[in-house]
């Protein structure tokens, strides 16, 4: 990729997308520094980067002074990932002063040693910044529907006042970004208990509990496979365009949750019977990118068939739940 | 008042709506704490206050840890007043980082505070939270168009922000808080160019200057004079309620640029002419408060009319205008 400064940091680069991408740029000769507070992260993510080539672990949260073990090394740093958030609502709700100084304080930790060494920034931002959607499929203009009053808004503010900031320091030339808005993303190395929808259904499903919607199963999302993700990230942070507009980056095929429950049952042979809970707060009813701008830009599309993926994530699911509960009974 | 820790305090007290309300609290009798960075305060508005019973001046910024000087009085402060950031656009663009710090960690620092004191926080947020609405007037449950990209969003998504830490506090027990949403506000203690639309039109017309319009002149906007303003803030901050649900205050009379100009002109028997000039980025087109929730909980409207404030702003500027000319000469 013609680098001068060969060495990537990535903030959260032991959670689900980031340590893919930590996978992914070690797998092409990078040298990876991988900074995480090991908040929401599964130790077996970390389990599979360590003692690779070209792999560094800094454990230390964002929201402090970086460590000396990143700083120094700012002068050979040429890119900064911020995958750095629980992403996941019950996850990020536990501590919300926490969830937003991450995305406000870390960021702009972050985005300050990205200015001291000249490196690119790199933002994972996310479809929360639309809220509660009015206009179906959300463009990158669409500005949200946010309840900032709201106990979503911790992440939701958080990641608007982030991409704010990210933004700021490209209007003021203090350093070269890109924003990408992550829709949901699914795939091997998310968390069994991170609460969110498909690893929920997989888990139940895998483990004969019963399956849950909440609400009524119509609202609607649209998952893309974690390797789509993945290579949407590395696609925007390498091309050369200004970088001055954030980016949607996710599966634009769109499917309700009863959809969703029963491709689960389907493909997983279980015997779980489908119960009903009520809906959170401020829960989403639609969310489905338009990625006509990553198309064009970026030449990127969703490759990965939602079928194709669970199964992927169900064998992975399987595997993981099971070593847990051969720990447990050792 | 009845409280039992009497000390009152206000983070940007030495501000235009600051400075009005630790005189008017002062003059009740209560012991007032002012922290202020002096960023762009006006010198005379701490003149005023400085050497009053009562009042204690400490130079600092809330982006810092607060100071020995605050803290060590923690046990007595009941009351903590938070409206530090500068509100005009010109300003808060001079470094956006600070904007969204003063706004994040700032409040944050203050929220800490009030929770250590167990003292009642008051968030001065603002009608800039709803943006370029697109619903009108704006009542407190719009949830705002506010482009989380542009210039201005370091202030509106830091107060947006700041919104959701105070009412997470309150969500989770840590502080009882007050959230009150300015609309535009004049008066006297205005800083002469601090670059919004009264403080612009009443100084060149003074000085003999051309009235400068932005845009055609026909966007509105509706002008709250400060009396009436602190007078809101204190109802608020004294009321017996919960407090979780913002407060808009702001006069509802809502007048066009154009017919600004032209009763400054009335007023002051200017002879300058109008001109025009192009119309910022994501300047708000309308902004009008829907004050009903305000009435209902605090029995509280507007009073003062738009040609008596103007009159008394008038006068203010022209002594401040002279007096600043008088030490320009000597």
């Amino acid at each position: 990729m013609g680098r001068s400064k060969p060495v990537t940091l990535i903030a959260g680069g032991a959670g689900f997308i980031g340590s893919h991408l930590c996978l992914r740029l070690l797998g092409e000769g990078h040298e990876v520094i991988c900074i995480d507070n090991l908040q929401t992260a599964l130790p077996s993510n970390l389990g599979r980067l360590k003692g690779r080539p070209g792999f560094t672990f800094v454990e230390a949260d964002i929201v402090q002074p970086l460590p000396e073990a990143v700083t120094a090394r700012a002068g050979e740093i040429g890119r900064v990932y911020n995958l750095a958030c629980p992403a996941s609502p019950p996850l990020y709700q536990i501590d919300p002063e926490h969830t937003m100084l991450t995305n406000v304080v870390g960021t702009n930790n972050l985005l300050r040693l990205a200015e001291k060494s000249g490196a690119r920034f790199f933002l994972a931002s996310t479809s929360e910044v639309y809220g509660d959607p009015e206009v179906h499929p959300q463009q990158e203009e669409y500005r949200g529907w946010v309840n900032c009053t709201g106990p979503r808004a911790c992440y939701d503010e958080g990641k608007r006042a982030a991409e704010t900031l990210t933004f700021d320091y490209a209007r003021t030339g203090r350093a070269e970004v890109r924003v990408i808005r992550i829709f949901n993303t699914y795939g091997p190395h998310m968390s069994p208990d991170d609460g969110r929808v498909v690893s929920n259904m997989l888990c139940q499903a895998i483990q004969g509990d019963d399956i849950t919607i909440y609400g009524d199963g119509t609202q609607t999302r649209s998952f893309c496979y974690v390797s789509d993700m993945v290579d949407g990230f590395v696609r925007l942070m390498e091309a050369e365009i200004d970088g001055t507009e954030p980016v949607n980056i996710g599966n634009p095929v769109e499917l309700s949750m009863q959809e969703l429950a029963d491709e689960v049952v389907r493909l997983t042979g279980a015997r779980s019977r489908i119960v009903y809970r009520p809906l959170p707060i401020d829960d989403p009813r639609r969310r489905r990118p338009d990625i006509a701008r990553a198309k064009a830009l970026l030449d990127w599309e969703p490759r990965v068939p939602l079928r194709e993926g669970l199964t992927q994530t169900y064998h992975w699911f399987a595997e993981e739940l099971g070593r847990a509960e051969r720990v447990k009974a050792a």
